[in-house]
């Protein structure tokens, strides 16, 4: 088994959708798939399902196959998927309200447990289930590891910081701008723009 | 050249960055990078940067770097950005609302010319300068080759088949349910949750 940080991103990338494949696969009462099953739900070649597997260890039992609970088991406890996480989400705007309804969050394990502005029209104000707190006012050392950065890209830095100092370790940041690295910060950074020119990219090949 | 088909999704998923990167240097009066220049901006190791453009061409110069401004357009022209593509988003909810105000998309030639639902209380008002219409109404044979997709799980295939009648060729998928492909249609999916447990994933690898 290779050390973790060595593994390549887009293999890690891979493993959530080979989650959910698992979790289909589980929930049609499959015991056992082959890596031409899952390659085949997941989109990709059973060479490389085979590989990205290889870097975590031996999951396939030769002639058989792919033991689905074990493998789900494992592929939840090397992504954390095994335990629940509070996130905050920065930003009540229209991003922010709707990651607070987006559906597979609560299913993962994901708990919205906070939501923040710097609105005064806002604050106070609930969010479904939720009273959206002033930014300023956020304690430190708060549970929540995971912080959803949802506010315009002029504000994403300074608002980065605080969740830093309010001990979020790990980012994703839907600002458009792209966060100054920190030690020991995970940011994630998802920019609807580049989706879009992958889109076209895509088009262009296929008209080709 | 390799075949446009045959360049690695992880390449094509890193075109965005670069052409982002070039876009700032251009604007800071750079004219010549070198490939560790820009693969620190980008984030990613200087060979990777190497590697990925190889697959397109020669683009740098010997014991210079590469020149600014003829890899941006090259870049803007592999990836259709040269030219402006119309958008329809379908799903006039916080997340469509969110993606007509994305302050990136129009920056980089995505026009967001009609937005859909199918919410009688919606269609016929204003959301921001577009009316909303009705879904079913959209005729055959549009411009926009692009259609994001912000409806809820349970009505995204059904979305996609109307997108797709309407002449729709490519598909930013936001609903969290998989979309079956279609011949001669680009889908990409975007899933909040795999964004987060990528995050928890780099989180635990973090904190060994």
């Amino acid at each position: 088994m290779e050390k973790r940080s060595k593994i390549p991103e887009p293999t890690v990338a891979r493993l959530p959708i080979y989650f959910r494949c698992l979790i289909e696969l589980k929930e049609n009462g499959v015991a056992v798939a082959s890596s031409e099953d899952m390659a085949a739900r997941a989109g990709v070649k059973a060479s490389q399902f085979r590989k990205d597997l290889s870097y975590f260890g031996e999951f396939g039992i030769q002639g058989l196959g792919y033991p689905v609970s074990h493998l789900l088991d494992r592929i939840s406890s090397i992504m954390q998927l095994n335990k629940e996480h509070e996130v905050i989400i920065a930003g009540a705007g229209n991003l922010g309200s709707a990651l607070l309804n987006y559906p597979g969050f609560q299913k993962w394990g994901f708990k919205i447990t906070r939501v923040l502005d710097n609105n005064p029209q806002k604050i106070g104000k609930k969010l479904g289930d939720i009273t959206i707190e002033d930014i300023q006012d956020i304690p430190k050392n708060l549970n929540s590891s995971i912080g959803i950065i949802a506010v315009p890209a002029s504000a994403a830095q300074q608002v980065a910081q605080t969740l830093i100092q309010s001990g979020v370790k790990a980012i994703l940041n839907f600002s458009g701008k792209k966060i100054s690295p920190s030690k020991d910060i995970v940011v994630r950074n998802v920019d609807m723009t580049h989706e879009l020119a992958i889109l076209t990219y895509y088009l262009s090949v296929e008209n080709k």
